[in-house]
Protein backbone atom coordinates (compact mmCIF):
# COMPACT_ATOMS: atom_id res chain seq x y z
CA UNK A 1 0.00 0.00 0.00
CA UNK A 2 1.30 3.32 -0.96
CA UNK A 3 1.91 5.91 1.76
CA UNK A 4 -0.69 8.40 2.56
CA UNK A 5 -0.27 11.80 3.37
CA UNK A 6 -1.03 14.08 6.54
CA UNK A 7 -3.07 17.23 6.47
CA UNK A 8 -1.72 20.29 9.16
CA UNK A 9 -4.27 23.28 9.70
CA UNK A 10 -1.69 25.91 10.40
CA UNK A 11 -2.31 29.57 12.06
CA UNK A 12 -0.35 31.95 10.66
CA UNK A 13 -1.00 34.36 12.86
CA UNK A 14 -3.27 37.85 13.09
CA UNK A 15 -1.86 39.60 10.44
CA UNK A 16 1.57 41.16 11.26
CA UNK A 17 3.79 38.67 9.48
CA UNK A 18 6.35 38.61 12.15
CA UNK A 19 3.62 36.59 14.70
CA UNK A 20 3.72 33.56 12.47
CA UNK A 21 5.96 30.36 14.51
CA UNK A 22 8.77 28.46 13.57
CA UNK A 23 6.75 25.60 13.31
CA UNK A 24 4.10 26.87 10.91
CA UNK A 25 6.82 28.39 8.91
CA UNK A 26 8.67 24.97 8.75
CA UNK A 27 5.47 23.20 7.96
CA UNK A 28 4.58 25.60 5.03
CA UNK A 29 7.84 24.78 3.50
CA UNK A 30 7.84 21.43 3.58
CA UNK A 31 3.99 20.89 2.29
CA UNK A 32 3.32 19.68 -1.21
CA UNK A 33 0.29 21.40 -1.54
CA UNK A 34 -1.01 24.40 0.01
CA UNK A 35 -4.85 24.78 0.21
CA UNK A 36 -6.61 28.18 1.89
CA UNK A 37 -10.07 29.38 1.51
CA UNK A 38 -11.30 31.86 -1.35
CA UNK A 39 -14.36 33.97 -0.35
CA UNK A 40 -15.08 37.32 -1.95
CA UNK A 41 -16.37 38.73 1.37
CA UNK A 42 -13.12 38.45 3.17
CA UNK A 43 -9.80 39.20 2.75
CA UNK A 44 -8.01 35.30 2.67
CA UNK A 45 -5.32 36.07 0.39
CA UNK A 46 -3.57 37.47 3.69
CA UNK A 47 -2.89 34.17 4.90
CA UNK A 48 -1.42 33.27 1.88
CA UNK A 49 0.43 36.80 1.71
CA UNK A 50 2.16 36.06 4.59
CA UNK A 51 2.57 32.35 4.33
CA UNK A 52 4.47 32.84 0.52
CA UNK A 53 8.16 34.00 1.69
CA UNK A 54 7.98 30.59 3.14
CA UNK A 55 5.91 28.16 0.17
CA UNK A 56 8.59 26.17 -1.56
CA UNK A 57 8.85 26.87 -5.38
CA UNK A 58 7.51 23.38 -6.30
CA UNK A 59 4.45 23.21 -4.08
CA UNK A 60 1.13 23.93 -5.76
CA UNK A 61 -1.17 26.01 -4.35
CA UNK A 62 -4.69 25.58 -4.67
CA UNK A 63 -8.18 27.62 -3.24
CA UNK A 64 -10.84 26.05 -1.79
CA UNK A 65 -14.20 27.92 -2.07
CA UNK A 66 -15.75 29.14 1.10
CA UNK A 67 -19.58 28.73 1.02
CA UNK A 68 -21.27 31.99 2.78
CA UNK A 69 -24.28 30.01 2.68
CA UNK A 70 -26.88 30.20 5.42
CA UNK A 71 -28.12 27.25 4.52
CA UNK A 72 -26.85 24.74 6.59
CA UNK A 73 -27.00 21.19 4.01
CA UNK A 74 -25.82 23.51 0.98
CA UNK A 75 -23.07 24.53 3.46
CA UNK A 76 -21.91 21.22 4.82
CA UNK A 77 -22.11 20.03 1.25
CA UNK A 78 -20.13 22.29 -0.27
CA UNK A 79 -17.40 21.51 2.70
CA UNK A 80 -17.43 17.93 2.05
CA UNK A 81 -16.35 18.87 -1.61
CA UNK A 82 -13.46 20.90 -0.10
CA UNK A 83 -12.20 17.58 1.93
CA UNK A 84 -12.67 15.55 -0.89
CA UNK A 85 -10.20 18.03 -2.71
CA UNK A 86 -7.68 17.76 0.26
CA UNK A 87 -8.38 13.88 0.68
CA UNK A 88 -7.25 13.01 -3.14
CA UNK A 89 -4.08 15.10 -2.16
CA UNK A 90 -3.36 13.26 0.70
CA UNK A 91 -4.48 9.63 -0.96
CA UNK A 92 -1.76 10.69 -3.55
CA UNK A 93 1.08 10.31 -0.50
CA UNK A 94 1.36 14.15 -0.66
CA UNK A 95 1.32 16.47 2.33
CA UNK A 96 -1.10 19.07 2.77
CA UNK A 97 -1.22 22.36 4.65
CA UNK A 98 -4.63 24.51 5.14
CA UNK A 99 -3.49 27.81 5.90
CA UNK A 100 -5.95 29.92 7.91
CA UNK A 101 -5.59 33.88 9.64
CA UNK A 102 -5.18 33.75 13.27
CA UNK A 103 -5.81 30.49 14.99
CA UNK A 104 -7.07 27.24 13.34
CA UNK A 105 -9.63 25.99 16.00
CA UNK A 106 -10.34 29.57 17.10
CA UNK A 107 -13.65 30.92 15.06
CA UNK A 108 -11.58 29.48 11.88
CA UNK A 109 -12.70 28.03 8.62
CA UNK A 110 -10.53 24.97 9.38
CA UNK A 111 -12.96 23.91 12.19
CA UNK A 112 -15.55 22.89 8.92
CA UNK A 113 -12.48 21.31 6.82
CA UNK A 114 -11.60 19.08 10.39
CA UNK A 115 -15.91 18.21 10.50
CA UNK A 116 -16.03 17.83 6.61
CA UNK A 117 -12.96 15.05 6.65
CA UNK A 118 -14.38 13.22 9.54
CA UNK A 119 -16.79 12.54 7.04
CA UNK A 120 -14.79 12.43 3.83
CA UNK A 121 -12.08 10.82 5.34
CA UNK A 122 -12.05 9.82 8.79
CA UNK A 123 -8.94 7.44 8.81
CA UNK A 124 -7.06 11.14 7.78
CA UNK A 125 -3.77 11.84 9.77
CA UNK A 126 -4.55 15.67 10.91
CA UNK A 127 -1.99 18.14 12.74
CA UNK A 128 -2.93 21.35 13.91
CA UNK A 129 -0.64 23.97 14.34
CA UNK A 130 -1.49 27.04 16.63
CA UNK A 131 -1.43 30.48 15.67
CA UNK A 132 -2.03 33.67 17.24
CA UNK A 133 -5.81 34.87 17.72
CA UNK A 134 -6.88 39.00 16.97
CA UNK A 135 -7.85 39.45 20.46
CA UNK A 136 -4.26 38.05 21.63
CA UNK A 137 -2.79 40.49 19.30
CA UNK A 138 -4.97 43.47 19.88
CA UNK A 139 -4.28 43.06 24.14
CA UNK A 140 -0.72 42.95 22.84
CA UNK A 141 -1.01 46.06 20.85
CA UNK A 142 -2.98 48.19 23.25
CA UNK A 143 -0.76 46.70 26.52
CA UNK A 144 -3.46 45.76 28.08
CA UNK A 145 -3.75 42.22 30.31
CA UNK A 146 -6.85 40.23 28.65
CA UNK A 147 -6.67 38.06 31.69
CA UNK A 148 -5.33 37.29 35.12
CA UNK A 149 -4.49 35.71 38.40
CA UNK A 150 -8.02 33.76 39.49
CA UNK A 151 -10.33 36.16 36.50
CA UNK A 152 -12.30 34.42 34.02
CA UNK A 153 -12.30 35.66 30.37
CA UNK A 154 -15.30 35.19 27.57
CA UNK A 155 -14.66 35.47 24.25
CA UNK A 156 -17.26 35.79 22.14
CA UNK A 157 -19.29 36.69 18.60
CA UNK A 158 -20.40 40.27 18.38
CA UNK A 159 -23.26 39.03 15.86
CA UNK A 160 -25.78 38.82 18.60
CA UNK A 161 -25.50 42.48 19.73
CA UNK A 162 -25.75 43.14 23.18
CA UNK A 163 -27.79 39.88 24.22
CA UNK A 164 -24.58 38.05 25.25
CA UNK A 165 -22.58 40.20 27.12
CA UNK A 166 -25.91 40.94 29.70
CA UNK A 167 -26.28 37.11 30.18
CA UNK A 168 -23.05 36.60 31.39
CA UNK A 169 -21.23 40.07 31.99
CA UNK A 170 -21.94 39.39 36.34
CA UNK A 171 -19.97 36.13 36.52
CA UNK A 172 -16.77 36.95 34.16
CA UNK A 173 -13.98 39.53 34.66
CA UNK A 174 -13.21 40.51 31.32
CA UNK A 175 -14.80 39.76 27.65
CA UNK A 176 -13.32 39.99 24.00
CA UNK A 177 -15.92 40.35 21.29
CA UNK A 178 -14.89 39.37 17.80
CA UNK A 179 -16.39 40.81 14.71
CA UNK A 180 -17.51 43.52 16.65
CA UNK A 181 -18.88 45.34 13.14
CA UNK A 182 -22.33 45.14 13.29
CA UNK A 183 -25.03 45.64 16.60
CA UNK A 184 -22.30 48.06 17.46
CA UNK A 185 -24.98 50.17 18.99
CA UNK A 186 -26.44 47.36 21.41
CA UNK A 187 -22.85 46.39 22.34
CA UNK A 188 -21.95 49.59 23.53
CA UNK A 189 -25.18 49.42 25.50
CA UNK A 190 -25.03 46.07 27.58
CA UNK A 191 -21.45 47.12 28.17
CA UNK A 192 -22.57 50.61 29.56
CA UNK A 193 -25.11 48.39 31.69
CA UNK A 194 -23.26 46.24 32.66
CA UNK A 195 -19.75 48.48 34.22
CA UNK A 196 -17.34 47.14 31.31
CA UNK A 197 -17.68 49.91 29.30
CA UNK A 198 -14.99 52.21 31.16
CA UNK A 199 -12.35 49.73 30.30
CA UNK A 200 -13.43 49.08 26.86
CA UNK A 201 -11.16 49.03 24.28
CA UNK A 202 -11.59 48.50 20.04
CA UNK A 203 -9.10 47.84 17.61
CA UNK A 204 -9.73 47.03 13.37
CA UNK A 205 -7.37 45.40 11.48
CA UNK A 206 -4.87 44.85 14.15
CA UNK A 207 -1.05 44.57 13.01
CA UNK A 208 -2.17 45.25 9.30
CA UNK A 209 -2.46 47.91 6.77
CA UNK A 210 -5.25 49.95 7.89
CA UNK A 211 -4.49 49.19 11.99
CA UNK A 212 -6.88 51.80 13.87
CA UNK A 213 -7.07 52.09 17.63
CA UNK A 214 -10.31 52.71 18.74
CA UNK A 215 -9.91 54.09 22.55
CA UNK A 216 -13.87 55.37 23.07
CA UNK A 217 -15.90 52.35 21.78
CA UNK A 218 -18.82 54.80 20.81
CA UNK A 219 -17.16 55.93 17.20
CA UNK A 220 -17.87 52.43 16.49
CA UNK A 221 -21.39 52.93 15.51
CA UNK A 222 -20.01 56.22 13.31
CA UNK A 223 -17.60 54.48 11.45
CA UNK A 224 -17.81 51.93 8.25
CA UNK A 225 -18.66 48.97 9.66
CA UNK A 226 -14.94 46.59 9.20
CA UNK A 227 -15.34 42.61 9.81
CA UNK A 228 -11.69 42.73 11.40
CA UNK A 229 -12.83 44.57 14.63
CA UNK A 230 -12.77 43.50 18.22
CA UNK A 231 -13.72 44.77 21.82
CA UNK A 232 -11.55 44.47 24.88
CA UNK A 233 -13.31 45.06 27.89
CA UNK A 234 -12.99 44.54 31.46
CA UNK A 235 -14.66 45.81 34.68
CA UNK B 1 19.43 63.71 27.25
CA UNK B 2 20.52 60.33 26.85
CA UNK B 3 18.49 57.60 24.84
CA UNK B 4 16.18 55.56 27.47
CA UNK B 5 15.44 52.11 26.23
CA UNK B 6 12.25 50.10 25.63
CA UNK B 7 10.78 47.36 27.28
CA UNK B 8 9.61 44.12 25.61
CA UNK B 9 7.29 41.80 27.35
CA UNK B 10 7.68 38.58 25.13
CA UNK B 11 5.69 35.15 25.29
CA UNK B 12 8.10 32.34 23.93
CA UNK B 13 4.85 30.02 23.54
CA UNK B 14 3.36 27.21 25.46
CA UNK B 15 6.54 24.78 25.83
CA UNK B 16 6.89 23.41 22.37
CA UNK B 17 10.19 25.42 21.41
CA UNK B 18 8.64 25.21 18.01
CA UNK B 19 6.01 27.56 19.17
CA UNK B 20 7.29 30.53 19.67
CA UNK B 21 7.00 33.54 16.76
CA UNK B 22 9.30 35.31 14.44
CA UNK B 23 8.90 38.21 16.37
CA UNK B 24 9.81 36.67 19.75
CA UNK B 25 13.31 34.87 18.20
CA UNK B 26 14.21 38.99 16.30
CA UNK B 27 13.37 40.72 19.43
CA UNK B 28 15.34 38.21 22.02
CA UNK B 29 18.26 38.41 19.86
CA UNK B 30 18.51 42.30 19.78
CA UNK B 31 17.71 42.51 23.54
CA UNK B 32 20.66 43.99 26.22
CA UNK B 33 19.35 42.15 29.21
CA UNK B 34 16.81 39.00 29.07
CA UNK B 35 14.58 39.30 32.31
CA UNK B 36 12.89 36.04 33.97
CA UNK B 37 10.63 35.43 36.63
CA UNK B 38 12.54 32.98 39.06
CA UNK B 39 10.03 30.94 41.22
CA UNK B 40 10.81 27.65 43.33
CA UNK B 41 7.14 26.93 43.14
CA UNK B 42 7.09 26.49 39.11
CA UNK B 43 9.73 25.75 35.77
CA UNK B 44 10.14 29.38 34.88
CA UNK B 45 13.52 28.39 33.04
CA UNK B 46 11.81 26.46 30.87
CA UNK B 47 10.99 29.93 29.10
CA UNK B 48 14.67 30.75 29.31
CA UNK B 49 15.59 27.30 28.13
CA UNK B 50 13.45 28.35 24.68
CA UNK B 51 14.81 31.53 24.53
CA UNK B 52 18.50 30.10 24.72
CA UNK B 53 19.36 29.74 21.30
CA UNK B 54 18.45 33.33 20.41
CA UNK B 55 20.13 34.99 23.12
CA UNK B 56 23.27 36.83 21.91
CA UNK B 57 26.44 36.31 23.70
CA UNK B 58 27.06 39.43 25.12
CA UNK B 59 23.20 39.37 26.35
CA UNK B 60 23.26 40.13 30.30
CA UNK B 61 20.43 37.52 31.76
CA UNK B 62 18.92 38.21 34.73
CA UNK B 63 16.73 36.51 37.44
CA UNK B 64 13.87 38.48 39.27
CA UNK B 65 12.73 37.02 42.16
CA UNK B 66 8.71 36.06 41.71
CA UNK B 67 6.83 36.77 45.35
CA UNK B 68 4.45 33.71 46.07
CA UNK B 69 3.14 35.90 48.97
CA UNK B 70 -0.54 35.73 49.86
CA UNK B 71 -0.19 39.15 51.12
CA UNK B 72 -0.89 42.33 48.81
CA UNK B 73 1.09 44.57 49.95
CA UNK B 74 4.48 42.58 50.39
CA UNK B 75 3.65 40.97 46.88
CA UNK B 76 3.14 44.52 45.61
CA UNK B 77 6.28 45.81 47.44
CA UNK B 78 8.74 42.39 45.78
CA UNK B 79 7.06 43.42 42.52
CA UNK B 80 8.09 47.33 42.27
CA UNK B 81 11.48 46.25 43.61
CA UNK B 82 11.81 43.75 40.44
CA UNK B 83 10.18 46.90 38.24
CA UNK B 84 12.76 49.14 39.87
CA UNK B 85 15.38 46.96 38.40
CA UNK B 86 13.91 47.01 34.92
CA UNK B 87 13.71 50.61 34.98
CA UNK B 88 17.47 51.21 35.86
CA UNK B 89 18.31 48.82 32.68
CA UNK B 90 16.01 51.26 30.80
CA UNK B 91 17.29 54.18 31.93
CA UNK B 92 20.99 52.92 30.92
CA UNK B 93 19.87 53.55 27.14
CA UNK B 94 19.41 49.69 26.95
CA UNK B 95 16.67 47.33 25.39
CA UNK B 96 15.41 45.12 27.95
CA UNK B 97 13.11 41.70 27.41
CA UNK B 98 11.07 40.53 30.13
CA UNK B 99 10.17 36.26 28.65
CA UNK B 100 7.62 34.33 29.81
CA UNK B 101 5.90 30.80 29.16
CA UNK B 102 2.77 30.99 26.85
CA UNK B 103 1.25 35.23 26.30
CA UNK B 104 2.30 38.00 28.52
CA UNK B 105 -1.14 39.07 29.25
CA UNK B 106 -2.99 35.53 29.54
CA UNK B 107 -2.70 34.58 33.31
CA UNK B 108 1.28 35.81 33.11
CA UNK B 109 3.35 37.27 35.52
CA UNK B 110 4.40 39.60 32.93
CA UNK B 111 1.02 41.45 34.49
CA UNK B 112 2.41 42.19 37.29
CA UNK B 113 5.52 43.87 35.54
CA UNK B 114 3.01 45.71 33.77
CA UNK B 115 1.48 47.28 36.55
CA UNK B 116 4.62 47.63 38.66
CA UNK B 117 6.17 49.81 35.88
CA UNK B 118 3.14 52.02 35.57
CA UNK B 119 3.81 53.34 38.97
CA UNK B 120 7.80 53.26 38.96
CA UNK B 121 8.25 54.38 35.24
CA UNK B 122 5.09 55.61 33.85
CA UNK B 123 6.91 57.17 31.28
CA UNK B 124 8.48 53.82 30.09
CA UNK B 125 8.57 52.54 26.51
CA UNK B 126 6.33 48.99 26.78
CA UNK B 127 6.05 46.51 23.91
CA UNK B 128 3.94 43.24 24.29
CA UNK B 129 4.82 40.37 21.93
CA UNK B 130 2.26 38.16 22.31
CA UNK B 131 2.38 34.11 22.19
CA UNK B 132 0.90 30.81 21.88
CA UNK B 133 -1.16 30.41 24.83
CA UNK B 134 -1.20 26.69 26.59
CA UNK B 135 -5.06 26.39 25.93
CA UNK B 136 -4.59 26.94 22.43
CA UNK B 137 -2.03 24.50 22.05
CA UNK B 138 -4.05 21.93 23.95
CA UNK B 139 -7.03 22.48 21.82
CA UNK B 140 -4.36 21.92 18.60
CA UNK B 141 -2.91 19.14 20.39
CA UNK B 142 -6.42 17.04 20.62
CA UNK B 143 -7.19 17.94 17.36
CA UNK B 144 -10.11 19.86 19.13
CA UNK B 145 -12.40 23.07 17.74
CA UNK B 146 -11.97 25.63 21.05
CA UNK B 147 -14.42 28.04 19.73
CA UNK B 148 -16.34 28.60 16.24
CA UNK B 149 -18.90 30.46 14.59
CA UNK B 150 -21.15 32.34 17.16
CA UNK B 151 -20.07 30.60 20.01
CA UNK B 152 -18.96 31.64 23.14
CA UNK B 153 -15.80 30.48 25.13
CA UNK B 154 -14.82 31.33 28.57
CA UNK B 155 -11.41 30.62 30.19
CA UNK B 156 -11.14 30.45 33.83
CA UNK B 157 -8.74 29.05 36.39
CA UNK B 158 -9.45 26.27 38.21
CA UNK B 159 -8.70 27.94 41.67
CA UNK B 160 -12.38 28.07 42.93
CA UNK B 161 -13.36 24.45 41.63
CA UNK B 162 -16.69 24.14 39.77
CA UNK B 163 -18.34 26.99 41.44
CA UNK B 164 -17.32 29.10 38.53
CA UNK B 165 -17.86 26.41 36.07
CA UNK B 166 -21.13 26.28 37.43
CA UNK B 167 -21.93 29.77 37.21
CA UNK B 168 -21.10 30.14 33.81
CA UNK B 169 -22.00 27.11 32.29
CA UNK B 170 -25.55 27.94 30.64
CA UNK B 171 -24.63 31.09 29.23
CA UNK B 172 -21.43 29.50 27.22
CA UNK B 173 -20.50 26.68 24.72
CA UNK B 174 -17.05 25.81 25.39
CA UNK B 175 -14.81 25.71 28.77
CA UNK B 176 -11.25 25.98 28.78
CA UNK B 177 -9.74 25.69 32.38
CA UNK B 178 -6.21 26.43 33.08
CA UNK B 179 -4.13 24.82 36.62
CA UNK B 180 -6.90 22.33 36.74
CA UNK B 181 -4.66 20.79 39.47
CA UNK B 182 -6.88 21.39 42.72
CA UNK B 183 -10.38 20.36 43.28
CA UNK B 184 -10.65 18.10 40.38
CA UNK B 185 -13.41 16.09 41.86
CA UNK B 186 -15.41 19.67 42.30
CA UNK B 187 -14.79 20.55 38.76
CA UNK B 188 -15.57 17.24 37.26
CA UNK B 189 -18.92 17.34 39.17
CA UNK B 190 -19.48 20.75 37.96
CA UNK B 191 -18.45 19.56 34.45
CA UNK B 192 -20.91 16.65 34.37
CA UNK B 193 -24.07 18.60 36.32
CA UNK B 194 -23.83 21.19 33.74
CA UNK B 195 -23.26 18.89 30.69
CA UNK B 196 -19.79 19.72 29.79
CA UNK B 197 -18.77 16.40 31.31
CA UNK B 198 -19.14 14.34 27.88
CA UNK B 199 -16.82 16.37 25.65
CA UNK B 200 -13.81 17.29 27.74
CA UNK B 201 -10.32 15.95 27.57
CA UNK B 202 -7.06 17.14 29.88
CA UNK B 203 -4.21 17.98 29.24
CA UNK B 204 -0.61 17.83 31.09
CA UNK B 205 2.60 19.76 30.39
CA UNK B 206 1.26 19.93 26.49
CA UNK B 207 4.34 19.74 24.13
CA UNK B 208 6.51 19.42 26.40
CA UNK B 209 8.40 16.69 28.36
CA UNK B 210 6.17 14.32 30.12
CA UNK B 211 3.57 15.85 27.98
CA UNK B 212 -0.12 13.66 28.93
CA UNK B 213 -2.98 13.73 27.55
CA UNK B 214 -6.22 12.26 29.90
CA UNK B 215 -9.41 10.93 28.07
CA UNK B 216 -11.39 10.19 31.04
CA UNK B 217 -11.39 13.75 33.18
CA UNK B 218 -11.71 11.22 36.17
CA UNK B 219 -8.69 10.31 36.39
CA UNK B 220 -7.60 13.73 37.30
CA UNK B 221 -8.75 12.82 40.73
CA UNK B 222 -6.40 10.04 41.17
CA UNK B 223 -3.35 11.15 39.57
CA UNK B 224 -0.57 13.58 41.32
CA UNK B 225 -1.70 17.16 40.96
CA UNK B 226 0.29 19.06 38.06
CA UNK B 227 0.08 22.77 37.95
CA UNK B 228 0.15 23.12 33.82
CA UNK B 229 -2.52 21.20 33.82
CA UNK B 230 -5.72 22.27 31.71
CA UNK B 231 -9.34 20.97 30.26
CA UNK B 232 -11.32 21.77 27.54
CA UNK B 233 -14.89 21.17 27.50
CA UNK B 234 -17.87 21.77 25.64
CA UNK B 235 -21.72 20.81 25.22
Amino acid sequence: MSKIGKLFGIGVGPGDPELITKKAIRVINEADVIFTAASTKNNYSLALEIADPYISNNTDIQSLSFPMIKDKIESAKAWNTNAEKIASILKQGKNAAFITLGDPVTYSTFGYILMAMEKVMPQADIEIVPGITSFHAAAARCNKILVEAEETLAVMSGAYGGENIRAIAEKVDKIAIVKAYKNTKDINKALKETGFYKKSIAISRCGRDGEEIIDNIDDLEKRKPDYWTLILAGK
